[in-house]
This record gives structure tokens, sequence and C-alpha cells, in this order.
């Protein structure tokens, strides 16, 4: 990624949100934007966290994917625990500007606390789920 | 798919929630959840909405992805307008059961409103934005 050049643009109509080349977020009742993560290379989808103003920018400056925690409250550098960090690889919005799309190199292999590649490791089969996910690490030994 | 059977399962623990196969969605305030669809055939994301209970109920006794709009308050199958229904195929959940994830068949070659095959058609380069989807209609054509 190059150096950020952190600006946000205007929201005034429907023009300026859908063809606007200046990220005009917008956040909900909570500062919030929801954000998908994407492996880069294979497209296979890793997991859904949201942003705040100050995650992006520190996504922006760090080129690593960083949240905002809603059970923790706070900022959170995806893998600070784990070491499963997100190295950020292109960015994308949406056409409202109400949601981000990161595509990532997960390093460690897995995206979820549950030592799944991906957090969606559930498929619908039938009338419930089944388990579908590859199981890359065990949460017991990389959260201690 | 099969035809649904349609129930919640418990989040009264967190094994429940992660490991549980019956699906216990965690709705926001608004009683809505966030609903990443991905195109089934190539994986390309197309767009990210929201379900509510009702959503769904419909989507899976219809097997076509059906939103809640949160601009019009009301229910939204999507395509109603453009024909761009969205042929439902599979259905993933996340770890903590507050996203869901569907594949989809993009009926109409074209899943944003904008007209551009995603709603993620514009990737950051540099500091900014640029349009980098295909349109595949035009607007003015499609909702009359």
């Amino acid at each position: 990624m190059q150096t950020p050049q952190i600006r946000f643009g205007s929201r005034d109509s429907k023009e300026a949100i859908e063809e606007g080349l200046v990220f005009a977020p917008k956040f909900d009742e909570h500062g919030l934007i929801p954000c998908m993560a994407l492996d880069a290379d294979t497209g296979e989808p890793l997991m859904l966290a949201y942003m705040n103003r100050d995650s992006w920018e520190a996504t922006l400056q760090s080129g690593k994917a960083t949240f905002w925690s809603r059970s923790r409250q706070k900022l959170w550098l995806k893998g600070e625990s784990s070491g499963h960090v997100q190295i950020v690889k292109e960015i994308f919005i949406d056409c409202d500007e109400d949601t981000v799309l990161l595509q990532v190199e997960q390093l460690g292999g897995a995206a979820c606390h549950t030592g799944h590649r991906s957090c969606f490791f559930r498929k619908r089969t039938g009338g419930d789920f089944t388990v579908v996910g590859e199981k890359v690490f065990d949460p017991k030994e990389v959260y201690k």
C-alpha cells in the first residue's frame, strides 16, 4: 500500500456517495462500519468485523487490518494476541459507502479465534448447520 | 435447497454459539444481522445487506435472497424491481453467529443498483478510490 492520505468525502448527494472517489463512509450510530475480510489469494471469505474512524486510520497507517472490538470496546489490531495478523492488500468500498471490503494476506493461515481458517466454517445442510471449515490450530495452544 | 426447517438455537453459552449447529443468530438492537452475498460460481463479493427474522424465513422459504431494507423499512426481495434476483445456493454462519454469508446465483449478471456487477466496484488506489468494477447495465433503463 502507498503512503495513505487520509481524508473523507461528502455524503451530500446520492451522486457524491455512489460516484465519489474520496471515501465518504456512513458510520452507524455507534460510529462503526462493517468490514468484510477476504483472502487476497483465494478470495475465500474470512471474517466480518467493524471499523471506526480510528481503526480505519490505523489500518491505513499500519497496512494491517485494525478493527473496533465491540465486546471489548477498544481498538483491535487483528492478530494482536494470536499473531494472525492480516496484511491489507486491497481495499474496496460499496455503492452506499456503508461497507468496507479488505483483501488480506492472512498470517498464520487462520482468521478465526476458534482455530478455523475462516469464521464462516458452518454451512447450512438441510435444516441445520454442519462444520465444513478447516481447523488450523488449537485455540488452547494459541490463546494462553 | 432442501425444505427448510426453521428454528433457532441457544445463545446461552460460548460453546452453544461457537459450536452449535442450530442457527442462533445475534440480531442487533434493530433486529438485524448483516449478510454478505458472494457469487457462488466465482466467489466474487457482490453486496452486503441486512436480514431480520422475517427475511431469514422468507429467504429459506423462497430460496431467493430476501433482506430488510433499512432505508425503506420493509422486506426486500433482492431483485424485486430490477429482476436481478439472487438464487441462494449455500448459506454459512460465522463463529459468533452475528453474520450470515450467502453464496448466490446472481440473475441478470449484476447485484448493484448502480449497474455494476458488484457493489464493491471502487478500489483504493493511493489516497483515494478508483472505479474498477464492471458496469453491466444502465440503471435508467432498469429502474423506470
